[in-house]
């Protein structure tokens, strides 16, 4: 029961002891008279590659220096500053959003940002420099505005309360049709289950569905809601939740290039332009289920046309995303689709009856998830 | 216990006599060998009020005939399909979204969709229809595809099990960091709570930061985010709530035009556009707690300037706006914060500390709710 909080005091003495030492270096360097700098991952796309064991984008040995100058003095202050906030934010238990801190370093006197675009700025910068310690921006105690998915099913949530320290428990099976949404910082949870997957679901209609009439009772499993692009939130709690009870991860999504290459992937094996990031958030494990271009033909599904920007993200997938090119069954699936010039989406199998995709679709497609797209 | 349910059956007993009741006038009709007509309020602005009495924009006494004939053949069969779904739905205890019911019909032989946006027009024509029987879209079964809002805090909500009829009960303490996530479908459920006062906060950090350091305790309240203008089923969550439980509702939203003649308004009077359904969604009984353009004077706010866009959605208020024409504080409001010629964030009072907004701005506010902008 208390292994949420041990699990969080852990990574709280990871996180300020990496604040410490990068000040200490910093420190040290001054103490010698030489200038003190700062280091970071090289972030651009050149610096980036798709590791098949890893099985995500993954950042290169690229590194870039900033040293103290009269150019960089307010920036590498700044730098310090917001270090220095992660490490009081650690410390007195609470946690803050781009928005916080930029409004935190109107105290800074000199140091202040002028602009949010400046915080942001900075932010990046120490995400990067301290994802090479394997710490996450989360871990850091910035966490994003935008909320996160959610969440339904064979699953005990244990969390701490910030200020008794007491523990929490959220049973997901206990929400009636509405369900458990994913607080903005997920580090500190930990799960008890007995589900076999996690399904993670396109749309909040779907996701509606599946959750009102209790499929995850009869599939024994865990659904999430994406609603689109899923959150770093959302993305982080299924990877732990993965991680720690070991459970495949499968996903739902619509039958189009949006959904295949903008929404899975990026669940998958994140994105090359935040390569320094996807050690933490993406889910590697994760699989498609569907709906793939076979389905469409397979369950006869009502179609629309390809736009044009279908064809045009099809094409660049083929052609330029290592992720599709690594996996053959990925190259054929997306061709299939640029020949069928056709687009499903989920909810396109109620022509079958409302309740098709729970008592037909899904369970035919569970009854072989070695067939699902890798 | 079972009121969660006793309501429900109540409710759907109305929807399915309002649907008969216009099928039977169809077929009397018919009978006579007239032509079957259907009847719509009309929904243009020119049939739009603000009724200061009920507090919202309200739909007038305007209607149109839709005669059946050689054009409008088609569209009348498909409403009279998309009418008995919705009974069907009843009954089955099910729902659908308007892509289900898309796709649904295309087993309606001739009287199937083409495009989506058909069928989204005729969803909306019987929407208007059946409003004028006070019966919402969501009572005929049809939810919205979009999430709805998350709420902690000291609540009870009944819901009830859509496949064995069990009550289930949701405690709103009970989530840790995270929270309740509102389901599409919100009619059936019911509410026990002790708090005084409901309060809408727009943006998710400001929420996530109200909730993990549990002010609803504090303050005895219970919190809901809105994520931005509140979706449906987050707005009639908050009107069901606040009707059952007599609780006041106040809302917590950055001082711009956006937060208060977009957000809080939407809340409050719903949308001219949309008068029809007002009665169903919007919150009369809100007021604005803040952030107020005075509070940009009393608590030294750093502020932004007032974008082009701001400054015409506000003189846009000013001058077309029956709501705000209406409140002289409001008309005050607008015009101070014109002069002033800028914009405050809710999360710009972090500049006094991180938690300076639970320690020392809302309950300093909340000692004065009369003061409150209407």
């Amino acid at each position: 029961m208390s292994s949420a909080k041990a699990e969080k005091t852990r990574r709280d003495r990871i996180t300020v002891k990496s604040i410490r030492d990068v000040a200490e270096n910093i420190s040290k360097k001054i103490d010698k008279l030489s200038k003190p700098e700062v280091v970071f991952p090289v972030r651009s796309l050149g610096n980036v590659r798709y590791s098949p064991k890893k099985g995500y984008f993954e950042i290169g040995k690229g590194k870039s220096v900033r040293s103290l100058s009269v150019n960089t003095a307010k920036t590498f202050a700044q730098t310090l500053k917001m270090m220095s906030l992660s490490k009081e934010l650690v410390e007195t238990n609470d946690f803050a959003t781009k928005r916080d801190a930029y409004y935190q370093s109107k105290n800074w006197n000199e140091a202040s940002f002028d602009e949010q675009s400046e915080s942001d700025t900075v932010m990046d910068d120490i995400e990067a420099m301290f994802s090479v310690h394997g710490v996450s921006r989360e871990q850091l105690r910035y966490v994003p505005d935008e909320h996160g998915g959610a969440v339904a099913g064979d699953l005990v949530v244990f969390d701490t309360d910030l200020e008794t320290g007491k523990t929490e428990k959220i049973d997901c099976t206990r929400f009636g049709s509405g369900a458990y949404s994913i607080p903005s910082l997920v580090e500190h949870l930990t799960f008890e289950t007995k589900a076999k997957f996690v399904l993670c679901v396109e749309t909040g209609g779907m996701f509606q569905r599946l959750q009102s009439h209790k499929f995850w009772k009869k599939a024994r499993c865990i659904l999430i809601s994406m609603a689109g692009v899923p959150t770093r939130a959302t993305r982080r709690f299924v990877r732990r939740l993965s991680d720690q009870c070991k459970l495949p991860v499968y996903a739902f999504v619509d039958c189009d290039p949006y959904g295949i290459s903008n929404i899975y992937r990026t669940l998958k094996v994140g994105s090359g332009n935040a390569a320094h990031i996807n050690q933490f958030f993406c889910v590697p494990q994760a699989r498609f289920l569907g709906v793939t271009p076979q389905d469409i033909i397979d369950y006869k599904l009502p179609t629309h046309p390809l736009k044009e920007v279908d064809i045009k993200r099809a094409k660049d997938a083929l052609k330029n995303d290592p992720f599709f090119r690594h996996y053959k069954p990925w190259s054929d699936a997306i061709q299939q689709l640029l020949k069928m010039g056709v687009r499903a989406e989920q909810q396109s199998l109620a022509r079958w009856g409302l309740n098709y995709v729970i008592e037909e679709y899904l369970p035919n497609k569970l009854k072989n998830p070695a067939k699902f797209l890798p």
